[in-house]
């Protein structure tokens, strides 16, 4: 276990806060620490069935034949769905707030039509009196399959060979399909600035390698959980745990052709998502279940169906080449990416292109990225979601043209550091961003600084990029009358957004932020808001905070003139929550709030927001390790992570965020991978096999909070939760490097990779 | 059974509207008749305990000892509590939205501290894994009491002989201490006008009669039953059946000392309340037992417990005195009535003052009323509340003069009906009511012209008045992208007032009632609305859905204008939800709402209101009946009631209001009461022996809605719940008069009663 040095915070700014950057206790930490909180199997309804899913044996093939008479007549069942129950949706792309998605293929991935595309692609579901019931009933489905061949290597999948999963895909370049036959290469994405021909055949140094990454679950503590009403007049109310309740409504109001309204959704408390909870998957076959049955029916996963069946982030093959000159300066870069979408498409390999050159300030690049199918579960959102697999190889690269060229590799970073102006490939040219400030605070750093001695130890730096997510968010603000305000937001918290949001409530009103009480509603009471997700939350929920808060405001005002007599322009609302009128009046903004039943009508006032999506996230990190040369087991001696916040609302949740980030990182690293047989099965699908990283496995991560104000936001929040994802890989295999001289190309760098390339070197 | 004679409607109006006035399928009517909606009791926690509340055995006495040590330590109990958990709640007055209320004797209603007040006082409660073992657990409660003399003649309680209930009392006159040593007599009130010994003195007619009317309750379906959830860092949750979510807050934060803010309530789906479901009973008692067991408990009263221990309306004595010119004009009127407020300060005499000459234009008049503490339970709110006693009292005086002048008593009525303009010995002056309507359109009405013929059969009419409440309510209305809209009130729907108010906002945006989708929230989700009561939410948050429709319009302008990049002022909203644009460029509502997430922020408004407490709400009722001579029972053979609504939003809801009403006031006519014996234990308490009306006891009820709208609401909405539960006692014994001569004085109009009153007449 290392040493904790402790986390520090590194203004660029000269704003003073009240409540911002302060550290109250989160106003759900009772809850969660005394086993009060609802979470999604807490729901309990009169008459509440327990429905079990069925799921595919095999990872690819026909279903030929199937029969669920016998289930439907067991006793104690009350219903059995399979695919045929669902609506026959269209090819049609349903526009969902945070993207688009194909009905059909999300409809095929809820329930199995006439494919299976993995193990544990859901064919049909059975409700019953009991789970044990459920589960006896599953077993009597007969089904007949056809198996086919199976595709598990991103780039045979993309081979004229490859068996294709799904009939119905093209090759499609930014809307345009430019292959018109099956295939599982479903997008083809290539972004290009400068001429990288001519700027490589200048360069001084160049360097070219290959990387491949594996597939990793977010790993979440709780599984998938939901529980559905259908109430008889074609309405229906689904509890669920989820990062966007909006968004589940859209899903279900699409998939199973009901109108939006009429789909109420309750987010119930999140234990994790990481990305992994927006795309639906129980939450249809619970209220298909419902339906059919007439009875609230409630569908929990279990571990092995998590992992099986729902959305992991991708496993990848990456190929970087650089060039730079012989002043130190990177002049050219392609990149080329192939990203495994799983069974359908949609992986997010668009992201990772637009991720990969982010760091750096390159003026001739070029980036090509493919999203193909393979027989593995859909893959979805992941914390940063297709940048942690490209900062693992462009990180690699750099680091070896910084020792190629013998410079520093953290000062050849700040040499080539994108900036304010720089323009990256895909065409976005940066407003004030923080990456040199994070590379200098590392640079800096007590860390950095410090001799690291000894044999088999090493010290690697990694940099990592993402964007913070815009979207739409309303919030709604009652004062009542104790003077106290209530906060209803739309924003599942995953991360502390209730006490984020709640400060920046209180800053701008004046108050404490112990006094704001932040509820998340359902979908029927509160407007609309997109997922939280993108790191989004803090930032954009935060605007519409601040804006509801400048309307509570001026009503106050309003009451105070009301009461005083006078005009409202005589009346100031100041920073401490004090009304100031005329003559020296003034209230507490408790005094007025006291006043408010007595003199009229309650005050209250609703904001909602479409936020910019231009902030910009950076993350610096630099970790020591020892490699035990008998095992190839990496033990991590200290690690430090420097990120722009922009603002820190809550600077221990951002350290949070920051460690958290750091811990799936490192566990992305150096363990977690989904290991299939030749035939597709899944041969770790737990949490004994599947190997997180524990507190054994962990140091303690000293975090350098970084503040560089996003111009676009009135606190000058930035997103927080991805980014300290995407550097650990990279870091480590610097370090690793630095320690014992292999230069990994593989993730995860496990213990048995490790040992191999050690081997190999001597 | 009689034959239904169908319900009209009379307009006194030229209004039209597309919405209001129809009649669509309310938007909880499938939950409730499928067994969809979630009541009190299908709240379900994890590690949900039940509770139990152990009861007073006598009417009054003194707790010598209270030993609950062997309860605590009964297997499977987790908590225990009594009076002395409670804090030691002030003498303090608490202003609640819709009143203020004793803080001392709340306090000691919901766990009696030194002394029981009545049959049923709740005195300790426990809490266990499950009702059978907490109820065994309570047994073991070992208390001493010393018995006290029993109270339960109101005018017996008056006199200085009488066991005093309360030392803290003190009879109060419009705020001055006008008796200073403690008796029974909390409250007197006196109103008068003009020279009513004058004019006595001058009247050719005086009548004088007295008048009793006995203890009955509400008899909702539901009983009372809450779950509450301490959460540890103070704050808390409780789940309840209510009129008042945000009343029930209040009493929650008063009585425990918890700030406001911190306790969220939800409204489950409620089963009746009728005015009996404002004051809280079990809700402190579960939230301290969750307190003291840290576990979330239940807990739900039986039958018995609501009879002895909920707010029944009081039983009274009246005297009234009235005096007539030989031009068949009142002139002269003198009203006595002594209410019983049961163990606490608090009957509604108040209102009984202020009802029981409202009806008439009476320039000299007196009233004198009394609020008198006796050995029942604390009275509530019970529809209409005093005002059906009252008009049992005045009506029939009234019918007696009109006898003696040899006038038709319909006639005689219209002849000294109150109308705009006249003042009411309280000082309100009338501003347009439709009282005169509805006599009216009793006096054209087919029932009121057809013949009645046989023996012991005869016809009455009656009138009753009731104010409606205005008070305060938030709504907040969202846009969804599918055309319709959120509709999120604070006013739990007792009588359809989802659909009542859903139908306002569809009429202001010009959509259809279906498309408003009605969600009653928890005290955390919308602005500050009082109770449930009073007739007051069709109207008065009505008025806050009228604004918030407003705003909609408005926003939806700016965004066609924005869509069209024109000027919003060259934007104009069709009554028909066609928003229109230069050049004859148009959209309806729903693509407008089909383009909101693409094109910025979502669209979403508050509206909170005070209203005013203007509207008055007036009925008259005619019965025709017939009196077994034998039996003394009385069967209804035909029963209308005309009512003025205002404006009639949904004329099916109104009938229902008026044809429950009008049960109501039968029950309470003919068959109701509380009967105790000498100890003052309650001898009925379950619906076997509280004769409550079944349908085979009622007749079909016409009913006429009298449209005089009303000119301080948009749509000219009166309340319409409570007044018809007034006129029925009183129709009712005019009709037995018509039928056998004689004129009864005492509610319920029992067969026994009558019998004995014509046996005395043969």
């Amino acid at each position: 276990m290392s040493e904790s040095h402790g986390s520090i915070t590194l203004k660029h700014h000269i704003h003073e806060y009240q409540v911002i950057g302060t550290r109250p206790v989160r106003h759900d930490g009772a809850d969660k620490v005394t086993g009060r909180a609802q979470y999604g199997s807490d729901v309990r309804l009169s008459g509440m069935l327990q429905g079990f899913i069925l799921r595919s044996p095999i990872a690819h093939g026909k279903i030929l034949s199937l029969d669920t008479t016998e289930a439907e007549n067991f006793p104690g069942v009350h219903a059995v769905v399979t695919g045929a129950d669902l609506p026959a949706a269209s090819d049609r792309v349903a526009e969902l707030g945070e993207g688009s998605v194909n009905l059909r293929h999300l409809s095929a991935n809820v329930l199995a039509k006439d494919k299976v595309l993995y193990q544990g692609h859901a064919i049909a579901a059975v409700a019953a009196d009991n789970i044990h019931i459920a589960e006896e009933a599953a077993k009597l489905i007969k089904i007949e399959f056809e198996k086919l061949p199976v595709e598990l290597d991103v780039r045979h999948a993309m081979q004229t060979d490859a068996a294709v999963l799904n009939d119905d895909v093209r090759t499609v370049e930014f809307g345009e399909t430019i292959f018109d036959s099956p295939t599982n290469v479903a997008a083809k994405y290539v972004y290009e600035q400068g001429d990288p021909e001519d700027a490589f055949s200048k360069a001084d140094v160049v360097i070219e390698k290959e990387f491949r990454t594996a597939t990793v679950h977010q790993g979440y503590i709780e599984p998938h959980t939901s529980t559905a009403l259908w109430h008889g007049d074609g309405r229906c109310t689904v509890w669920t745990s989820t990062q966007g309740a909006f968004s589940v409504r859209h899903q279900l109001a699409e998939l199973l052709e009901i109108p939006l309204t009429w789909i109420k959704v309750v987010p119930t408390e999140i234990g994790g998502g990481f990305g992994g909870k927006i795309s639906v998957y129980e939450q249809p076959v619970a209220l298909l279940l419902s339906k059919k049955s007439s009875r609230p029916v409630q569908v929990t996963m279990n571990r092995t169906d998590v992992f099986q069946a729902t959305g992991p982030t991708p496993g990848s093959y990456i190929r970087v080449k650089l060039g730079a000159d012989s002043n130190g300066k990177l002049i050219a870069a392609d990149a080329y990416l192939a990203y495994e979408a799983g069974a359908y498409p949609g992986s997010p390999v668009n992201a990772g292109c637009m991720c990969i050159l982010a760091c750096y300030d390159i003026p001739n690049a070029r980036v090509e990225g493919y999203d193909v199918c393979v027989n593995k579960p859909r893959t979805n959102a992941y914390r940063a979601p297709g940048s942690t697999n490209a900062a693992f190889a462009v990180e690699a690269v750099v680091d070896e043209i910084a020792e190629k060229l013998s410079v520093d590799p953290l000062q050849f970073r700040i040499d080539n550091a994108a900036k304010e102006g720089t323009r990256r490939p895909d065409g976005v040219v940066y407003p004030k961003i923080g990456l040199v400030e994070c590379l200098e605070a590392i640079r800096d750093s007590d860390h950095y600084k410090s001799k690291l001695e000894g044999p088999n130890r090493g010290r690697g730096v990694g940099s990592g990029f993402w964007f913070n997510a815009g979207l739409k968010s309303s919030v709604t603000v009652n004062v009542n009358s104790d003077g106290r305000v209530s906060l209803i937001e739309g924003s599942t918290d995953i991360g502390g957004t209730r006490t984020s949001l709640s400060m920046q409530l209180a800053e701008t009103l004046g108050i404490a932020a112990e006094d704001v009480q932040p509820i998340v509603a359902d979908t029927d009471s509160v407007g609309y808001t997109d997922v939280t997700g993108g790191s989004r939350v803090t930032l954009a929920t935060g605007m519409a905070v601040h804006e509801a808060g400048l309307k509570i405001r001026d009503q106050m005002c309003e009451r105070a003139a009301r009461i005083w007599e006078c005009d409202v322009t005589d009346v100031r609302y100041e920073d401490d929550g004090t009304i100031a009128g005329p003559d020296g009046k003034q209230m507490s903004f408790v005094e007025l709030a006291n006043k408010i039943i007595a003199t009229g009508e309650s005050i209250t006032a609703s904001a909602s927001i479409s936020a910019p999506a231009s902030s910009n996230a950076f993350g610096v990190h630099c970790a020591d390790i020892e490699v035990d040369p008998d095992t190839g087991k990496v033990e991590i001696l200290r690690y430090t992570a420097a990120q722009d916040a922009g603002t820190a609302i809550h600077p221990a949740y951002v350290e949070g965020q920051i460690q958290g980030g750091v811990a799936q990182g490192v566990g992305w690293g150096l363990n977690e991978e989904y290991v299939y047989n030749k035939d597709g099965l899944l041969m770790n699908a737990n949490f004994l096999d599947y190997r997180m990283p524990t507190c054994f496995d962990l140091p303690n991560i000293d975090a350098i909070i970084v503040e560089v104000p996003n111009p676009d936001h009135p606190y000058g929040v930035r997103g927080v939760g991805e980014v300290p994802i995407c550097p650990p890989p990279a870091t480590l295999n610097a370090a690793i490097h630095n320690a014992v001289g292999v230069r990994m190309n593989e993730l995860p760098m496990s213990p048995p990779r490790v040992l191999h390339e050690l081997l190999k070197n001597s």
